[in-house]
């Protein structure tokens, strides 16, 4: 993928009339109504409550590599759109155990990134966290959900799946066998093997994602990114200090990632350190801050991006078919 | 309800953890998230498929009474967030027959909103639309929604109604008998006759709806909005102009309103001439024209507020309990 070429009109949506009545677009969201149907019954089976998650507020997610928040002006104070829920989802954990929410999202991705077929600047995720979870709990949730909707998808929506030219086959490896593992260290040495330059301090570029991506047959997880490459929450090994205790999960043939999630930090202090490594500013933080330090779960969780995944389990070439209202970065939309 | 008395201490939320962490709000999150899955359940057994619809966008909806909408910079262009996802609802349209969607909206009420212990500046939509339905087929819907939900509830969190002291009684005249309706004129006429002046040409006041909700035991319609009350998507009777094909569903009790429908208006000359009637300048709404001249189906639809379904059903004083991160208008908050 050339990050810096500028995408083709086939690479492009239709007019909003054309992309909404196209038969495309109909399978395409009649299997995720499915997706949705299959991730709050897993989620749900697993002791989840759904929980409605904010869209503005006074900080959001940090994190968010390389994209750009939306500011509002919310009664005279600088808010911002959600680039992730992720915050919430900790605070949320003082009333439930377990929670999940279908939370929108809005990041104003690079404009070059118009021809990644990847990203959207405006995506919903399955946002879950569990109190008192390890990373190896949210990894197994995070492989249950994938796992039951793609059953669910391979059961409901076969007549979808046909008219989109998805051969079911592509899920046997999935439902058949657990989703295999590997740190970032590893994939960075892989990477290097055949000839692909990664930094081990950063995270795996896209070409280096799909690379990796391309060579499985089910989807897998990666692990221990490096602790400049995610945002604060995410948990720094204590034994293995500028490690952190998350992962992503990656698609294969050439998908992509799917989700992130990890282990959070819940420590006030290290919160603070981590904050000021990264640049943030604590004092915009101080309901979050607040919440830590009156105390919060230790807890695990992860958002596993809708869109990508239905993009994946429909096989389709880009992301913005994966949705009714598409918004490709820096394009004039609905 | 006074409109302009600022609200006290007793009326507002406390801090984000102590609302998130208090056993109230525990129990009214649990009825919620039964709520969410009864509105799905009993949506998809009416044939409604769910379709995410977008959180921001060129235009959104023009016609919500006195609140400012949010701008956002858009790459460069200015957007919106959504104060209801209605256009986006008719459009879908030319995807499914029948769709469904829990939609977040953000709408800056007045400042002195704060006191009237329903507004909320970010709440939820249970919003619907039905490709070829008339307004009694729409109304028919968003009753058997409420019946089923409140059936929901009192089935699985009579626990939860309980800590609240919400008495399960409160909805026996709601589950065994149909909704009643009269007209907007009609409702005038009684609110005149009881010493409340309301203007036939507007809106029901809120002190109006109180006392119309007070009287009732079971949630209710009230229809045939004079037409300067709504936006224009709302369609205009044929045979008596000036009268609106919509509806209000009103809970007793004094909760006031829970949802706003209608047949909607889908032909272009209509809809340039509501607009121009209402101030709107066509030239914004470039999209959605484009679409509705390509041709759009006849439909009706509702948006039921999920906070304010929710404070009904929980019997709660104020709609800031029914949500875990509350947004009351003017107040800085998470």
């Amino acid at each position: 993928m050339d990050q810096m070429r500028v995408a083709t009109q086939a690479e492009l949506p239709a007019s909003p009339g054309e992309h909404l009545s196209s038969p495309t677009t109909r399978a395409v969201l009649r299997i995720q109504h499915v997706v949705l149907g299959a991730a709050r019954e897993y989620l749900e089976s697993q002791g989840c409550t759904e929980v409605l998650l904010p869209i503005i507020g006074p900080v959001t997610d940090p994190g968010a590599r390389g994209a750009k928040q939306v500011d509002i002006d919310y009664y005279g104070h600088r808010y911002k759109l959600m680039t992730s829920a992720i915050l919430y989802k900790q605070a949320a954990l003082t009333t439930f155990d377990r929670i999940y929410c279908i939370a929108p999202n809005v990041r104003l991705e690079p404009l070059e990134t118009s021809s990644t077929s990847r990203h959207l600047a405006e995506f919903h995720q399955i946002d879950v966290e569990l109190a008192g979870a390890s990373r190896t709990e949210a990894m197994a949730v995070a492989e249950g959900t994938v796992r039951h909707i793609a059953r669910r998808v391979t059961e409901r929506a076969g007549e979808e799946l046909d008219l989109l030219g998805r051969d079911v086959d592509a899920f046997v490896d999935l439902l058949a066998e657990r989703f295999e593992f590997r740190t970032h260290a590893e994939a960075v040495s892989e990477l290097t093997e055949i000839g692909h330059p990664q930094s081990p301090d950063a995270e795996i570029d896209w070409t280096g994602e799909a690379l990796l991506s391309a060579k499985a047959s089910r989807p897998f997880f990666l692990t221990d990114y490096p602790k400049g490459s995610r945002g604060f929450y995410d948990r720094e090994s204590r034994e293995e200090p500028g490690r952190l205790r998350n992962f992503d999960l990656l698609a294969p043939e050439g998908f992509g990632e799917l989700a992130s999630g990890g282990e959070r930090e819940n420590e006030y202090a290290a919160i603070i350190a981590r904050m000021r490594e990264t640049g943030e500013n604590p004092a915009k933080y101080r309901w979050y801050l607040d919440m830590v330090r009156a105390g919060i779960p230790v807890s695990a969780g992860f958002g596993l991006g809708l869109e990508r995944l239905t993009r994946y389990v429909a096989g389709l070439d880009f992301a913005w078919q994966a949705t009714g209202f598409p918004k490709v970065p820096g394009l004039v939309s609905p």
